[in-house]
């Protein structure tokens, strides 16, 4: 009997931001993924940056001991509004990597473009858009994913993940730049 | 014969950057604060942003474990350049937080103009005379400071808590931003 762990994969996503804090956890196995969890923190009822901060540790913390993932996928925007913002930014995410770095879980990193544009084809498309994509591929009933729009985007950087994997290119294979500027001309500005 | 630890603090500064992690460590026992030790992390021998967080995270986790600091003080520009620089510094900071997190030592974050504030009761002192400063004060020899001059920030944000801490105001008390505009009224822009 093979070992279950051999053909089997598990994958968090995660989109830490500064107030809301999306997850979701994927079990692939024989080339299929399928949802085991998703939920959004809501980091806003805490009153200062260091219980944000030690918020999250402990919820990605506890989701690694929970689910035991193989790799982590997380949302990273690149660009922001200011420098401020981004450094928030960059706090909630530090601490988010420093989880998965003590168990020595891989990271992958995905621009919110790179995830919108792997799942629906659409670097531009809206969050419902890419959540009716993953209910459809994800066999998840829509009334379980509304209490979670805010969690999809976590949710979609695992699937993203999935979707990059090294594996037959059997659906939405993402052909990166050179193609959506192929297919999108006119999203290219200047 | 009284606990030791009843008397004693330890204080852990650091200087979370992306290319130097400077690092202090302070033991203050009856109102006055010795240096235990003080060093520097080269990160930019790390070819990926992930090793290099993950060093910090190590590290900061290693002298967490050798010296038991109750507390740390962190140096934390709230200002840089662009989105991209403060979104990596947020990042290392965010990694350091976490190891603090982890161990439930409560944080105090304070501004390059505070630490120099505080140690010089000059905002603007350079490099040379924050280290100067320290080196008196510290009792350190300055042979022994010289090969750590990039850590300096570290050990000074531990020396600025130490000043911060609630004691009688023996030396270099910080008076804040409406004492310094008064002192140096040739500072304020506008």
């Amino acid at each position: 009997m093979p070992d279950k762990r051999d053909t089997e994969k598990i994958i968090l996503g995660i989109d830490p931001g500064t107030n809301l804090m999306g997850y979701g956890v994927l079990r692939v196995a024989s080339n299929k993924a399928t949802m085991e969890t998703m939920g959004v923190i809501d980091l806003r009822k805490y009153a200062t940056p260091y219980l944000k901060l030690g918020r999250i540790f402990e919820r990605v913390t506890g989701i690694i001991e929970a689910y035991l993932p193989d790799e982590m996928a997380i949302e990273a925007p690149f660009f922001g509004k200011n420098v401020q913002s981004m450094l928030k930014l960059g706090r909630a995410q530090g601490v988010a990597i420093a989880a998965a770095i003590h168990r020595d879980i891989p990271i992958t990193e995905y621009a919110p473009l790179k995830i919108k544009m792997a799942i629906t084809g659409n670097g531009q498309a809206s969050k419902e858009q890419v959540a009716d994509m993953l209910t459809r591929m994800l066999h998840i009933r829509e009334e379980d994913m509304l209490p979670y729009m805010d969690a999809t985007d976590g949710l979609a950087a695992a699937y993203c993940h999935f979707l990059q994997m090294d594996r037959p290119a059997t659906t939405q294979p993402y052909h990166g730049w050179k193609d959506f500027i192929r297919k999108h001309p006119e999203k290219v500005k200047g």
